[in-house]
């Protein structure tokens, strides 16, 4: 399955929902995600940052599909992803 | 064409944007938004955005798909579409 993760987060919780999104898929651009995952590994993803979250004010929109054959990305402005090692 | 549209823009070009992006797609949260489109109406929106970015900070990401048909939205933590009439 294949995933479109982005999140919202507070401030103070940016740091650790990065730290942990990244471990999970591959960072696009500011708080979006992408990858091949399982819907195991998603369940375990989402379990995590709960615990991060918080849940009155914060949230996680996951688009699940089961292919990215199909996905056309397009960057328009800044494309970040290219600076991901030097900025991260 | 179905699309998934995620904006990143400084503050201050947030309104212009959030006002835009919401005369070609349904806002689903934050800078998230989604909807049925044709490719020259998204060329269209593009044109607009980009007159409101400033391409050096800003960026958006479009997803293209053929159908929505294959796609499932899971949101975790606040559900801010719910309050978008409210809200807005």
């Amino acid at each position: 399955m294949y995933c479109i993760v982005v999140y919202d987060v507070g401030e103070k919780r940016v740091g650790k929902m990065l730290k942990l999104t990244r471990q999970y898929f591959s960072w696009i651009q500011n708080s979006v995600f992408e990858g091949e995952t399982t819907e195991a590994k998603l369940m375990e993803y989402l379990h995590f940052a709960e615990k991060i979250m918080k849940k009155e004010e914060d949230s996680i929109i996951v688009y699940k599909m089961s292919t990215n054959k199909y996905l056309n990305r397009e960057i328009v402005g800044v494309d970040k992803s290219k600076y991901t090692s030097n900025f991260l």
